[in-house]
């Protein structure tokens, strides 16, 4: 499923919140007549997007799988798009069994913007080091122990930190490039960061990428990530990046 | 400036309604301590997008006009985006000395879309026969009684129902071409149908894009357009494209 967090509290449901977690499972209790639980791939926070998010719930319903995105889609909103919907086994859990995961966040650089890409990206000016980036981003790739990346508190406790990222990519390109029309014609350059990797944890792709733009800045060197991954501290690291910039692209299996 | 329409009931200020307008002008009440009116060159529909809308307005203020955008979008929503400002000579009429009008229409050929392009566009399945649409878009281009193609009621009564066209053309692509990574990586084809022109009626675009759709579905004939321009009638032509898919891209003084 696709959706724009704009309008949303994240996907977790919580009450008198929006949430995409709530929604889908409003429109599900309607649809099949029985209150129904769904499990997410990603848990998404507040202000993400995602355009291929993977959930799966159990039902008793008998109306055939073919025609679920459909019949669910009568009853959502415009900022939710259910892609498809397949027959799996009963073992399956959307989010233990994910393998590997894409994300990717939009960073642009340009005064004037869209409300399309204002929505979407992460707005910023002055000069970026691009290069400085890639090989901080090149740093970070591989298993690591990403404490001094991610976020505790107490509904949030700390397991296993480990996390492999596969790839991290920087691809500089136009407006028009990244948001075809959407872009209006506007000049401006933006930088896309793709993340692949066996997991995230919490905060963890907005933490990286704010820790980029601090290399980028000039603030942080590249030659700093090993100590930062030493430090086992949040603070240790960069901002955190804002959410609106963040999509969940792909969950594999 | 730009603006998503999807969250206005149009351009003109409406009690109780949240507007472009109502809502530009609040802004600029607030920055300049007066109450401002502004006047723009299109007053699109309730859901109709802007990349490219002109407004002017008299003021007495004193802040540098340099600093207005910046200081006007801190006042703005997101959906809104102040993209430059200029001072002009008294007599300028945003309106009235607009030259030529460029819009855009988006139709997209894909049973499942992203949120982004849904609120920009009109998704349409079944065969549509683009050769035929060109031909019929053709018969439209010059000048022509545009009687058939507007509506009127009492608030809007039908002026000068001349307009000329210079151009209507029709570009097929993929919505990775048109919406960039909004498209999310989704198949699927779109076809975008851009305008140009002195000028259009209320509801004129999208009363040609709904004709051109059902040409295109063989339900309008090409040869018909001479017999639904002398007809003068509204329901002599075809339906009325929803508004979600038009945007006013430019306008030209």
């Amino acid at each position: 499923m696709c959706y724009d967090g704009s309008s949303f509290a994240g996907w977790a449901a919580q009450e008198d919140e929006r949430t995409v977690q709530g929604t889908l499972e409003d429109a599900l209790g309607r649809l099949t007549g029985k209150r129904t639980i769904v499990c997410a791939a990603s848990r998404t926070d507040s202000g993400v997007h995602a355009m291929g998010q993977v959930v799966n719930f159990k039902t008793a319903s008998t109306i055939p799988v073919k025609k679920v995105p459909r019949a669910l889609q009568a009853l959502l909103p415009d900022d939710i798009v259910i892609v498809r919907a397949a027959e799996g086994s009963p073992a399956f859990d959307a989010r233990r069994q994910a393998k590997k995961k894409l994300y990717s966040y939009m960073i642009v650089r340009s005064d004037v913007v869209t409300p399309a890409i204002r929505r979407t990206s992460w707005i910023l000016s002055g000069d970026l080091d691009v290069a400085a980036m890639r090989r901080a981003a090149k740093e970070m790739t591989g298993k690591h122990d990403f404490t001094s990346f991610t976020v505790t508190d107490k509904r949030r406790k700390l397991g296993d930190p480990f996390r492999r990222i596969y790839s991290i990519r920087l691809k500089l390109g136009s407006l028009k490039e990244f948001y075809g029309g959407l872009a209006g014609g506007l000049g401006g350059r933006a930088l896309k960061i793709d993340f692949s990797g066996d997991g995230f944890l919490y905060k963890m792709v907005r933490s990286i990428v704010g820790t980029l733009v601090d290399v980028g800045r000039g603030r942080i060197s590249p030659d700093d990530i090993g100590r930062i991954f030493g430090a086992r501290r949040r603070s240790s690291a960069g901002r955190t990046a804002p959410s609106r910039g963040l999509t969940l692209i792909k969950v594999y299996y």
